[in-house]
């Protein structure tokens, strides 16, 4: 997380910002039932109650905790309930299980965030000196970020969820846009050169986008737009998923021994058809939209198969400059739909697995006590993603953040760019 | 099930008796909120909403779609999602994933019930001849015995449930009630020799309990009581689980494979007294109740211990033909307040674990179609309970029951009823 | 084991047995090389190499360290490492890992072989009361009944190890009998009643076929031979692998979940022709010989499709009182070379599964000490198969003797006799 | 593997080398009995016969199938069995399931050796084009590199196998040398700077160091020594292994899960005193020598405890520039042993983990065939070790060279060298 503070701390826009980014967490809630907040489809998913009190738990527990009088939990339990893997604040319930947590009800979690949002206001409106005031500045903008990461989750997560049961409940009841034609793919290069990557704003950064240092960049060329559906259709035909050359060894065993034989979402009808599962319910699927929900085997294999590769983080931080920012909704939309005249669909659309492992930066540092545990000890056995997707949330994109999955994530709204020496 | 019609088929009785019993179920689910009946604890056990939707899914599926003229079904999906093992049905979900199924809500799944029931009722009302009138009858004889075993299963598995959160909610927040001094365990004898087993009555059973036959049983003697919390307590005390002389060597593995020290539901507080969670929330553990939720490796174990074996279920059936039959509710209860004068608590209180395999009776026949699927298919390395629990609900026990669970099972209400050589 | 002393003690005769059993075993191992006798094809098989020194270990464990006078072990560390399962004994080498045993090599294990046997020779020339010379006769009587019980393992373990090489080869490379037409499949009568199962005679025999007792068997028929090859080419062709309806639930979810399609040493080569890897080498399957190396699931399967069952143990013990027994080579032999009129090929060609699980008579008793782990403790979710097969040693079977095996066991000679009610 | 030609091709040269590098294999096998060679410890491991005859494999399918007139194979069997992971070739024998190739006998494997060698001499001494001739030169001196390898491998499986008995065998029962006193630990400061790294000599590499490429490193300091068992017993008495703040995520659920305490040799006697079992048996651990076969888990756990960290491999490289090779035997020698005045035991005692992933260098290309499978599909989810061990031939180790493995691997000669920001 960041450890710099805001430049101008200015609290009402703090308190504003803070009432629209927990605002937003219920508004993500509100096509569901209560039931379906509560179900886990899966150990790396969790149900959207438990978002719901987790990022609640975070206020509570790093912020009121050690700066509120008098501070009395919400609920005993709640500490070790809601804590995700901070070893340093204690116990945890198990990660697996946090489906089977029907007490407390969602109601009751509602309140849970009513009431440490309004002991949060307190602690805002109330004398502080300076120091305090930074502190609590810091953690807040911390936490609101934080907030916004698991409400990307909270929307992947219930599509796998939905996506569990023969019925395949849409999420939200509505057309999908019609894509335009995809423009064709071409190839943009880049010089490169002694260059530095990280975070080098005014604004808020996590702790791993840290130091801004040095990078020696080889020329290389970026792919206009993302793949698309129709593309990686033509890496089925051609038989990908049963070609052992394409894949790196680990995923070959990935693939064949669960059979895999296309994307998590996709499934043929009986005419041979191909139809998607999205956020807006089942349908057929279109050519023109970029392919999404791939694992880095999978980017990797088509990559391999379209003679190209990814791109490192580097080259895509450094193409990434220019780039402007889009905010999606709900699926990624085509390349006609994507704004800027090079580079299209650099953020709002699909996560760009890129080849680098998610590393730290020369100089990293972790932040003292259990917050130190946000960022690093993460760092080993998964893998870099660049730009934004269509479920992050407005103002959460940046050129430097750094998402890491391990190479076997599916459910995130992953697709590919492509990259190539010069 | 039963093959035997009815001998005075009486309608307007078995409609009385599908009203109280499809009531029953939905009486369950009372205490409990939408949340709590849509999780699944583990794969051994389902969410309330299915037991709530599969019991009727029985009825659908094994008398409407049979007998219904025009017959629709409520939804055409639930034909998968609610059949539990029925090959000859076809497609089934995950058993493991019942948990997910989201959707149908609660609310669609009481409605559900409502629609069957009214569709049941009508045809019951209807004109049949008399061949469709005994298939009726039979068809929903069985469908209301098998609600009854689902019925017991609700409350095993939501106390499974509530067990899993580290606020350990009450089911029911009643106090328990206090018990008795347990009178001291006596040895009751009976000559046996060739007697005959399986039911024998008007009434309904189950396919597993015939044919009625002939078996040779040694002489042998019973216990007069189940076995007490406190007498399982100085079994532990004695190093009884670390101990391999007294398990069967799959036990062995069992017990040290998983680190197992005590029963399920038992967990020692800080002054290293015991508690134990029950249906009425965690409370201390009362030395004069039953042990319970035992698994038959720990039976085994403590009978040997103990200097004595576990009953085979033909002594068990011997002996329990004159014993009284109680229905208990949530918890068993102490030996002072079982009825009977010579063998107490054989029925009510805890299913009482055989030393014998889940095997068919010699002449044994499974129906015809699906329903042939009912019982024999699982007589493989299941063990055979005899009696009924706290949870059975009235009317389900008779001597000639047979329960039956693999030797690992341990969420049930399971006890030990010790034998001996005479 | 035997709690009884043998009628007659005669040392000589006891010595000369001793003799022959001990240097059977070696003879078994003549055809392999030392690289043959020290893997481990799988946790359930052993080692030739290990069934040589476990062998010894139960005479030095058993006799030579509760009776030899200064008595030191041949080698410290053998005493775990060829401890088989006897807690009682203390520490065991993990079961899994015999194959890692490449020390002590084989030429070591001769060395051990010699010394024990010298040492129980001295043993036995030596003077001793009758007390010591009673136990010493049982002892010894027990030590090479379970030599020989290793002894078939020898076989069927190392054809197991065989058979994972793509060079499949032989155990001996000796040609196979040729066999003649199998004679028509009948069905034989008999009557039962209150009989008596157990051992019953002078000789030795173990624990788990006593005491003798009381059961009632009703009338019954039992096919007059063993099940074909032929026969279950049949059940394939049927498609019996692939259809729900004839498994047992557990059979039906181990045969999809591995996918199986036929018994576990045959292939079908690319003619769509059946082939059988025998100890004496692969070779065209035949129609005449008995089917063998199944599974309990798959002979239940079968039994269900032929519109019969299997027996139970008793109706087995009933039926064989009067047949011949016979000892087979290497290979279960056609019912036209099987000897006696009525029953064929009871004993000597293939372990016969009977529905019947492994559980102790009434009135069972174990041996005291480790000993008393002999057999009772394996007595939960393993089934009773009977006779003998072509890989027991001559003078090793009995009537009442009982071999037993998890259902899914498919790498001994097992094989089907069918049943039905009468 | 390399592409590029030896400039001088000199055939009498590499003819002596051939010999050489093939012959020391064999020594390797020398001290070890046929039942030695034959076992497999796990599957990462493999028998000393399997690296015998893969390595020989090797020449044969890449070589001879290719160039040898009037090819024919040794055995056609081989050519599956010993397969290692060219899907480009065909079908493998299960990696697992190497220990159970009883067949091949070590006679055989040692006569293939001879055949595969002749031929290859023969080959060499033929009437070939320059094409020709470059080709094979290229081939064999691939094919040497790989045995020197999996002569490295040989060295540390059968020192994992010999761990499994407890009779704990030496390899060689040679006395271990005397360590002197180890150095301090002193930091040497390297300015970095806009460097390259990768080969760039005229010998052979293989195709993972290359392309040389340009890489930007920051100013950092290196440990003048590897870190001793003195240090690392510190680390493990300050309760190293039970502080979750020092792990990873990944390495504290591998840690806990498996509720390790100690490098995987080690163990403590009655006494409390650590014993480490060596090559040259078990013995007293001694202080002053370099800890090693520990995980990336262990060594970046131990590197945060000391306040430092894991050097990338860009880092290593830059730094052992000037760093003389050692060539070590059987175990790390102490650091007053290592020769060279700043950094020493860069070479020859322990692998160094790199916290760098294992992945491609800028325009990295892949072979064309089945050879290209060499090294890039192994690209994720490993990572890259530097330096040499004391299990490397001579002529086998140089500053370039990029070892891999995953973060949980023990069994090599893995060590820790510090490092930290300038």
């Amino acid at each position: 997380m960041d450890m710099r503070l805001p430049r101008q701390p200015v609290f009402a826009q703090l308190s504003a910002r803070y009432r629209d980014v927990r605002r937003h967490s219920l508004l993500l809630a509100e096509p569901l039932t209560d039931e379906d907040c509560g179900a886990q489809s899966m150990p790396d998913a969790s149900p959207i109650k438990w978002h719901l009190a987790h990022t609640t738990w975070f206020f509570e527990t790093f912020i009121l905790e050690r700066m509120e009088a008098g501070f009395q939990p919400f609920h005993p339990a709640f500490r070790v309930l809601f804590n995700s893997y901070y070893n340093g604040i204690g116990e945890k319930h198990p990660r697996a299980q946090r489906g089977l947590l029907t007490r407390p009800a969602m109601a009751q979690v509602r309140a849970y965030r009513a009431d440490v949002d309004a002991r949060v206001a307190r602690l805002l409106a109330g004398e502080l000196d300076a120091g305090q005031r930074g502190q609590l500045e810091t953690l807040i903008a911390l936490g609101l970020e934080h907030e916004q990461q698991h409400q990307e989750l909270m929307l992947t997560d219930v599509k796998h969820l939905l996506a569990q049961s023969a019925l395949l409940p849409a999420y939200l009841d509505a057309p999908a846009p019609v894509a335009a034609l995809a423009p064709p793919l071409s190839w943009l290069g880049f010089d490169g050169g002694l260059t530095a990557i990280g975070y080098d704003g005014e604004g808020f950064c996590f702790d791993n986008e840290l130091p801004r240092h040095k990078q020696y960049v080889a020329p290389f060329q970026l792919a206009s737009r993302l793949v698309t559906n129709g593309e990686y259709q033509a890496f089925i035909a051609a038989g990908g998923y049963f070609n052992a050359a394409l894949w790196l060894a680990e995923g070959w065993d990935w693939v064949r021994s669960q059979n895999l034989k296309c994307p998590i979402y996709w499934q043929q009808d009986d005419n041979g058809d191909w139809r998607e599962f999205t956020l807006r319910g089942a349908r057929a699927l279109d050519p023109n939209l970029p392919v999404t929900h791939l694992s880095l085997f999978e980017a990797d294999a088509y990559a391999h198969w379209a003679g190209a590769r990814l791109p490192t983080e580097a080259e895509w931080e450094f193409a990434a400059a220019q780039a402007p920012i889009e905010t999606g909704e709900l699926h990624p939309a085509g390349a006609g739909a994507s704004v800027g005249g090079g580079l299209l669909q650099m953020f709002g659309h699909c996560w760009q697995w890129t080849s680098s492992s998610y590393s730290p930066y020369p100089g990293y540092q972790t932040a003292p006590g259990a917050l130190g545990e946000y960022n690093g000890k993460f760092m080993l056995n998964q893998y870099v993603l660049r730009g934004s997707s269509c479920a992050t949330p407005a103002g959460h994109a940046r050129a430097s953040y750094r998402n890491f999955f391990p190479a076997g994530a599916r459910w995130q709204f992953t697709g590919i760019r492509l990259a190539r020496q010069a």
